[in-house]
């Protein structure tokens, strides 16, 4: 069985080591040559450049337009498939763009699985992330062997593409304000003088609690603006959000108001920055010093 | 030693049978019959009823006027009080409330743990609260037996009543921002035909996850909007950060924004309801069915 990840940024370069690991017969597919080379295996540039017969090929761009060009642009991988191969597309998009890519690949006789993940980096490159599929059951069939690869747990939406990449979306939703929402109370308690590491610990341990405090704040303690995820990535998904619930005449206030957290994390120039940091926005206003910053506290992995 | 519980609501009523069960000496205090019926212990209506010299009195009002009232107000409890004895202040309210309250019980020569905590009325029941507290070492260890019956864990925020008042209204801006958009969440969800069982489940296993996504989007899947935490705390504490984050010249944007949504809650004459609940705020804008009603999912509780 052959098999290709496309896309070896944070994500797909873990998905593709996992899957490497899991014994598959991996290759790799990136313009960039360092990522091709941080991958460690067999990796070509462009999808046309694979060897012929893929069985299933992983697609962890960052939006449905790359995916779509990777897939059915020039060079791209699809005319590499199989008849019958299965392409598993897990980048973050619209509902109508996961449909319009499945159509295409059912019009070349490809199976099709809409499979959005979560878990962050780290669940990428431990084989443990959680996939939100939707698809026909041929197609969660022949993705079977790379999902059990880098999922810890698949979800089953449904059977139309369209459904996973829906609760995708509103999976972001959720992500996006609670990361906006972990820095905003971090700068109210940073402002009331309250010890971070210890606020860390309390929220933690309560009701407040979050996966996103949890997981975020730590960056915000360490001082380390390093971009685990950037903060355009949120300018990007909770767009999504916005995008998806006005065409379903929904109101999202909270989404709306992360947002633009996020728009103003860029417009500082920081959005290629780790996405807790969109706590500097309430920095530029409010002037506080964050961990690690002099008069801040002391910078330190929490406990 | 002689100890005492002032409202005897599902936080109050939980802790005070918490202490109970721990082997404290312990006298309810609650205007309401129904309140002291329920307790089952010996309680009385008002704090100058209580027995001369009690040792730790522990008060889980519903705000600040209610607090100061019960203990200082006319048939306060504060009187019964032993010298040197220890008031434990666990209402939610305003840091500068939490030091005038400090202030009075000096005065009057006794101790004053500022002391809120977190958890809801099941960790209160089970005495596993998590405490978030400050002031004097001799106030924490006048409270310690008390403390070591209701609570799970007990942070120290420093020497000055106000940090344990500040910590709280920073967490439950989390708490209320959380419960907002687990709510505006679902809607979208409901809105794109997702099956809100499949979500809660998928949200839990991801990033997106929250404490009160889990716990107070299970009410919403078993069709059951009885209040074990009411809309209209949400309008109260989410009120608090917005005055405290004020005070400090702080905009706090996604905390305002989750306000007007539980004070549309209350608009509706929902604000009585569980504060899951603001989701039908949703409802009434774009009109989808929850579960366990006509059109709607099957109500169940989560697996």
């Amino acid at each position: 069985m052959k098999t290709a990840v496309i896309g070896l940024g944070s994500m797909g370069g873990g998905v593709a080591a996992s899957a490497l690991r899991a014994g598959l017969d991996v290759t790799g597919v990136d313009p960039s040559e360092a990522a091709r080379q941080r991958f460690g295996n067999r990796a070509v540039a462009r999808g046309a450049d694979l060897d012929a017969g893929q069985d299933v090929v992983l697609v962890l761009t960052v939006n449905a337009a790359q995916a779509g060009a990777a897939l059915f642009g020039e060079g791209g991988a699809a005319a590499r498939l199989t008849p019958g191969g299965v392409v598993v597309c897990s980048a973050t998009m619209a509902p109508g763009d996961a449909r319009k890519l499945a159509a295409e690949a059912e019009a070349m006789g490809l199976l099709y699985l809409d499979a959005p993940v979560s878990g962050g980096a780290v669940a990428a490159r431990e084989g443990r992330m959680t996939v939100m599929a939707s698809g026909s059951e041929a197609a969660f069939t022949a993705a079977k062997p790379m999902l059990d690869a880098v999922a810890g747990r698949v979800w089953n939406l449904g059977a139309e593409p369209g459904q996973g990449a829906a609760m995708k979306v509103v999976h972001q939703l959720l992500a996006g304000v609670h990361i906006a929402a972990a820095a905003e109370a971090m700068a109210l308690a940073l402002r009331a003088g309250l010890d971070p590491h210890t606020v860390y610990g309390v929220v933690n341990d309560a009701a407040g609690a979050s996966w996103m405090f949890k997981n975020r704040m730590a960056h915000v303690l360490a001082g380390d603006d390093t971009p685990l995820s950037a903060g355009d990535i949120f300018v990007k998904d909770l767009g999504l959000v916005e995008a998806m619930a006005r065409e379903a005449s929904l109101p999202v206030p909270l989404a709306a108001q992360a947002l633009q957290l996020f728009v103003a994390q860029r417009a500082m120039g920081q959005g290629g920055r780790d996405d807790a940091f969109v706590l500097r926005v309430w920095q530029a206003i409010a002037g506080f010093a964050l961990p690690g910053e002099p008069g801040g506290a002391e910078a330190r992995k929490p406990d």
